[in-house]
């Protein structure tokens, strides 16, 4: 490797380097380059390349042959163009060392400031600044992080000394010490050092140098950094650079400065510039907030006690204001920059592009279109899908989330289970939600998890919390589909339904007390926590039509009410993709109607509890239908296991046995005889169909009826009818000749036809893998993906709660599979039944309406494998329509 | 179609047909041909092909053109052979009318005699016979059969004629009516005739044999027919023969008799003549069961009442042998064959493969290899692995059996799930079973369902009644691994555990009653039934020995204990292909201990309880591989859900909460925390050891430490340690890790190395999907088809017996999958493993381990992808060894 370039020189307006190298020199580093390149104030500095970390591995922890002179050779560049030597003992120069990888990675080494100080190099500092302190302050902090960082010694016993020094002198903060006291420090951290490492602090500069360089290298591999790598997919391999730079003071005085700077305002996206600064610090001191720190611009200022930047050094704003132009000119995007003023000189520290709100990122796109700056295609890709969220539901309030945690508050965490934030009195059950929401107040139900019995509880709770269940057990599901904010799984809350109360460790929270909840972090305030209203900018609405032109894939929306239908549309969804016809059985009015069908004995008992839900179903059909007028509606015929409708507490069998007239003892052994052992595996589905010929024919009447109806009355419908639970082509025949006679019937009762088509779910496994069968029958397929994960991966939504959350943390899984589509294993079984589908039956609707449907990544996958449509929750409506836009653009790009 | 050959006549020692032609001809006619052709004595007559019968059905159910000449033809051909003429006064020819497909089939219609008498032919056979009574006997035998079976008229309203004419004239039975009686008899046949369809009987025999064919065609579609060629799932363009043959009279006098013969023994195999006869009567009378037949060999006679047709027509006997011996040489099996002798001369009316017992087809393979006449591989595929069973368990003595039948004790009929017959004394739980079973009764455990907690029941019973659950039940299951008898989901018994009797619609059956359970045919008795012992011919033995000698597939045996690895080891298991460790759990002494590790709190805790455990498991090892010496044993880590360990009753709980120190409500609450919502899909298998990896660890190292001591011992040993429920690649990675980390310590600890490997289940369709990341790790594959059905399927083997009879009844499920494998389903998922799996392993071991290890059909499919071993419960073992011989032979000649 010796002959290899292992480092690279910027500075003096020009750089080795540029900013798509940033695989060699890690993110910092190549943007160092760039603006180096680009005329920009940079002090001088040297790259180290990733290439040099990974040999250094390979090699064992040694530095590879040849770097160490060229480390000395760009370090004579740097001493060159500043007119410092490095170790001198009247004119030192100082260096940064910071570590920079491909991808900003938390949890590896960040920064040591100040090296190149030793007990002679200190003393030509204070002499060449003519100031002693801050000779003697910079040696104090150099040790201290040096210690800490390189050495390994704990940072607290360097606190513990400063703190008995600031006791001792009667110093209130650090800036109180004199040169004496921090002289005095810098020998007791020596001493320190001495005890800890059993060596001295090492004194020469080259030394300190290699050690930092070395310490750098070591950090790559850190269990918090292996973690964040596993976590976030970033490969082992792509090792980190080492920036080795000149350094600059902002503590030289009142003519000196630091401060941050984003080019737009990261909150609101407005084009205007916005940051902020502290005189004579250096960069750490504006991260410790010591010091409050001054607004960059006057139009930021918020009282008159504020001097900003814009006032105090008018020449280096303006020098500001052309860096900000150029660079945003340069990276076509919104940067974050870290810039020093030494004695009224301008350097540029780092730029890269800077994290913002949802809202933020939408105008900046929008905003940068219309500017010329980027295409529409950029910009789509500039807007992270699952942000959007933020825009379509309340947030809480920062700093008073910032005061409820102060205040002790923040109780529990649960997971993020469905968006937004809520306050509200506690509840235990649906029935006390309902009566306590009928008087006006904003309740939260809070249940071990919660069952179809619930469903009005939860209509009528602002949010609801779930002691147990994953992302994609019942809560979360519903509550997703609702838009109501829920919190499932918080597995450290112990409810007891008797009492009406809940535990957290000492806290006990009683009925009527007031929680909120985060549905967004997952976060749970004892108390209430301010919350702010959603914001729905006019950018947001022209991303998304740009988005709609690009996008091929259809989004739909997940419906079962009249309600969600018009809030899906409204956000932009083509169509319903599954309307569940369960969710209407268990309106209050009608549970007694479904429980004589289930209870009936004979086939004609059963047929005269369905002729009374008919009028009732093709009532929930027609508002339907007149919803989405024009638009297809994807009906899927009765899913859940029966023994879901029956009562389940004794006074509730009581009530049943009464309202039917039969003896409470058989409505307990029909209920047992009902019981499964492992319901998703048990008579569900077209199973009931199958069984109980006489439901579907019902539910497909109440369908066409209502068809037939609102074509009558001038709607246009497009009625799909699924099959759900189907594993094989003859039950998928069997019950299309089903629905084919009731279609017969009706038109021909009617007078009326309509267009209809028949399809089925694909959420078996074995439905997949005989796609090409089934696809003789079935005019289309919509996968259900949460089935289909849970048993291609067998694995029970409801009871992975207990043990998936390990898996993913200790990397086992990298992601929840109810979450982000399992793409080898699921995804294989999609990819196989699209293609033998469309074998038989060429481009063959194929359709996704499990909640992956509203995931980016999982999007990204269905894109690759030619899925038709999406149809998630209504508010994941536009997200699904900007990701379906991306991953084209992916797609187009041969980046899927 | 006219110019086609549509009629195959036969006669006079020379046949148009073939053997071979049994698709065109159907078994009948093709053997009839053949007999005629081997020079035997068949009566003249034709067959019209099968072709006919798909014609008639394209042409909407009439005679293709052509098709009535050619009978004619033929007919002429018969009257010529005969020396007789269809429809004559003076002499008539009369013939029988019979259906008969390419595979015999029940549901069809079967015979009609006699055809071609009328008001005047009948006369013509009175007086060319010179037997009145004969004549007209037939003439009303001919209404009869022609009127119910042609002409749709209920049997019922003939016998009352019938019996109405006998009360009349005081004759006890049908012989006793004279001619005249018989004369009245037709007129009122007549009448009833007239009056049912509105038209006269048909007098014209052309007529008669017109409508006779018709019927012959439309019984191929009638229900039962279609019925039965869906369950056995024969082509439905096959279609029927007809066949047309000259009537021979054994009911000519003392001269005529009628017969059927086996040309061995059915029952035992001996290589002896073996048949009954009649003399002075037609077929049916044999049948009929109105005389008792007489033996046909001096041998065979049990009294001296009785007369041999060896004694009585000697001439004929000898010309039976010569037949006998031309037969057995032609056809190379055992034929079932039918004879008439009219007035002394031999008729032969039908040849067949006999059916026979297991017995006899083990025994008659076996001799007829030795005699010549066939191969070995011949008399393999002779032999129906399935019928193996009755060589192994005791049955039910027919005799007795048709008593109890008589006596109205069958009393219900459930699945069966375990072969055997056994008789005791009903108990309701399995600690009653245990207390009575240890006073030295005989019991037999009725449970709903039965769970882990009965086995200590299930060991001590004879049998098994359950009233839910199917062939894969937990009763089943258990039942076929400890080789006990069971009928499972036997659903019309209604069980009362708090009265301690079940119910079968009126007949109330009290604990300590005795009932008689057939596991083999799913007949439940009340009160005793005789059986009789298994017999194991030392031919058994011999043609195992030339099965292992063909196949290629190992078959080892599913064993948990050393008492069932002995036993199948004896039974020719090459090594145990699952030892399931969780039963070794349950045993009573143990239970505490285990409930100890489950109900620990940390880590350490669930050490300390584990540290209990470990002795005890390693001494199940040790015995285990002691019984296994020298043969593989492939261990499957802990594998059911924890809950399934814990107490349920009230009272177990107390025990429970005692024996540990806990109050009960902690002991209740963790317990409701394990509980699980679907547990086949929930915390179960690896993910056990991924999250209590001491778990794990413990039974390692019981494995490796008994491993190691047994080979100090001079034990040859070849563990082999599975991993269930995998679903992924790095949790087989790092569970892999672990059980190499304890394997390293205990070879270290012992001082002893031992080889072993590491294998994982797939059984969960993902993991079949990603089977090629898998062999990275795994050093073999066990396919575990009950859960991947499950999985596949969606459909829970505990849940499926509500509704899975009605699939297969309507045809939707062509069997139940948990018995015969699903080839484009779970099937595709084992093929898509097996070629993943030898991308990144070439060659890797893979077999089979859930039940269907032990199913023949399964067997041919997995010899077809390649399977390496199979592994069934030890008394299926046999089965597999000859079915997997059997696969090896069909593959050989590219029939799979």
């Amino acid at each position: 490797m010796s002959g290899k370039k292992m480092v690279y020189y910027f500075g003096g307006g020009k750089a080795e380097g540029r900013a798509d190298m940033k695989l060699l020199l890690g993110g910092k580093g190549a943007n160092l380059a760039e603006m180096t390149n680009l005329g920009l104030p940079v002090p001088p500095g040297i790259t180290i390349t990733t290439e040099v970390c990974r040999e250094y591995y390979a090699l064992g922890k040694q530095f590879p042959e040849g770097m160490w002179e060229q480390v000395l050779e760009g370090l004579k560049k740097i001493e060159d163009e500043m007119g410092k030597k490095f170790g001198d003992k009247e004119n030192p120069l100082l260096v940064s060392v910071r570590s920079g990888a491909p991808v900003s990675m938390p949890g590896m080494m960040d920064t040591i400031l100040n090296l190149g100080l030793n007990d002679e190099t200190v003393e030509g500092l204070a002499k060449s600044t003519g100031n002693e302190r801050f000779a003697w302050d910079s040696y104090r902090r150099f040790i201290q992080m040096f210690g800490n960082v390189v050495m390994g010694i704990p940072h607290d016993k360097f606190e513990h000394i400063l703190e008995e020094k600031k006791r001792e002198v009667g110093a209130k903060q650090d800036v109180d010490l004199t040169a004496e006291d921090l002289k005095d420090i810098v020998e007791k951290y020596k001493e320190l050092v001495k005890k800890e490492t059993g060596k001295d602090f090492p004194q020469d500069p080259y030394e300190q140098l290699r050690m930092a360089i070395r310490a750098v290298f070591d950090s790559w591999n850190n269990p918090r950094a292996i973690k964040y790598r596993e976590i976030h997919n970033i490969p082992e391999d792509y090792g980190t650079a080492v920036n080795i730079v000149a350094m600059v003071f902002g503590n030289m005085g009142d003519t000196s400065g630091t401060g941050v700077a984003f080019t737009r305002n990261p909150s609101t996206g407005e084009n205007e510039f916005y940051g902020e600064y502290l005189k004579n610090a250096q960069g750490e001191d504006v991260v410790a907030g010591i010091r409050t720190p001054q607004p960059l611009t006057k139009s930021q200022k918020t009282s008159e006690g504020q001097t900003s930047l814009e006032e105090e050094f008018p020449e280096v704003y303006k020098q500001l204001l052309e860096v900000r132009e150029i660079l945003e000119k340069h990276y076509r995007d919104m940067q974050d920059i870290e810039f020093t003023i030494e004695n009224g000189r301008l350097w540029m520290l780092q730029t890269r592009a800077g994290k913002r709100t949802a809202r933020a990122a939408v105008k900046i796109a929008v905003d940068m279109v219309k500017e010329g700056l980027i295409t529409k295609e950029e910009a789509i890709m500039r807007v992270d899908p699952l942000l959007i969220n933020q825009l379509l539901h309340p947030m809480i309030d920062e700093e008073d989330r910032k005061r409820a945690i102060a205040e002790g508050r923040l109780i529990a965490k649960g997971l993020p289970a469905a968006p937004g934030a809520v306050s509200g009195k506690v509840v235990f059950n649906a029935d006390d939600a309902v009566e306590l929401a009928e008087k006006g107040e904003k309740v939260i139900l809070v249940r071990h998890e919660t069952s179809p019995e619930d469903i009005h509880g939860m209509h009528a709770a602002e949010g609801i919390l779930t002691a147990r269940g994953g992302m994609t057990s019942h809560a979360a599901v519903v509550a997703r589909g609702m838009g109501k904010t829920c919190i499932a799984g918080a597995e450290s809350i112990q409810i007891d339904y008797d009492k009406k109360e809940f535990r957290v460790g000492d806290v006990v929270v009683k009925e009527g007390e007031v929680i909120t909840i985060d549905g967004s972090t997952g976060e749970i305030f004892h108390g209430e926590v301010k919350t702010i209203p959603a914001h729905i900018s006019g950018e947001f609405e022209e991303l998304m039509k740009w988005a709609d032109e690009i996008r091929d894939m259809q989004v739909r929306v997940n419906a079962d009410t009249p309600e969600d239908a018009r809030q899906g549309r409204e956000f932009g969804a083509e169509g319903i993709g599954l309307c569940r016809t369960e969710h209407m059985f268990f309106k209050e009015e009608r549970i007694p109607v479904v429980r004589e069908m289930i209870l009936a004995k004979t086939p004609e008992e059963r047929k005269r509890a369905l002729e009374k839900l008919l009028p009732m179903q093709r009532a929930d059909f027609i508002a339907i239908f007149e919803a989405m007028n024009g638009l297809p509606v994807n009906i899927r015929l009765l899913d859940p296991p029966l023994h879901e409708f029956l009562p389940r507490t004794e006074e509730e069998f009581e009530r049943t046995a009464k309202e039917m007239g039969l003896p409470v003892e058989e409505v307990k052994k029909r209920a047992e005889e009902l019981q499964e052992v492992n319901p998703m595996l048990g008579l569900r589905g077209s199973r009931l169909g199958i069984v109980y010929p006489e439901i579907y024919e019902m539910q497909v009447r109440a369908i066409l009826e209502a068809a037939c109806h609102c074509k009558k009355n001038g709607i246009e419908v497009f009625p799909e009818i699924m099959l759900p639970l189907i594993a094989d082509d003859k039950e998928l025949a069997e019950l299309k000749k089903l629905i084919d006679k009731v279609a017969a019937e009706v038109f021909l009762e009617t007078g009326v036809e309509v267009p209809y088509q028949v399809g089925t779910m694909v959420e078996i496994p074995r439905a997949a893998l005989i796609a090409d069968k089934l696809a003789r029958y079935a005019e289309y397929f919509s996968f259900g993906t949460n089935d289909l994960t849970q048993m291609a991966f067998g694995l029970s939504r409801d009871d992975a709660g207990k043990f998936i959350g390990e898996y993913i943390e200790r990397g086992i899984l990298e992601g929840d599979p109810f979450v982000h589509i399992d793409e080898s294993g699921v995804g294989e079984l999609i990819r196989i039944a699209i293609e033998k589908g469309n074998k038989v039956r060429e481009g063959i609707k194929t359709g996704i309406c499990g909640e992956h449907g509203g995931d980016p990544r999982s999007i990204d996958f269905f894109q690759k494998v030619g899925v038709k449509y999406i149809s998630p929750s209504p508010f994941r409506v536009p997200i699904a329509r900007l990701a379906a836009a991306q991953a084209k653009i992916k797609q187009k790009r041969g980046e899927l």
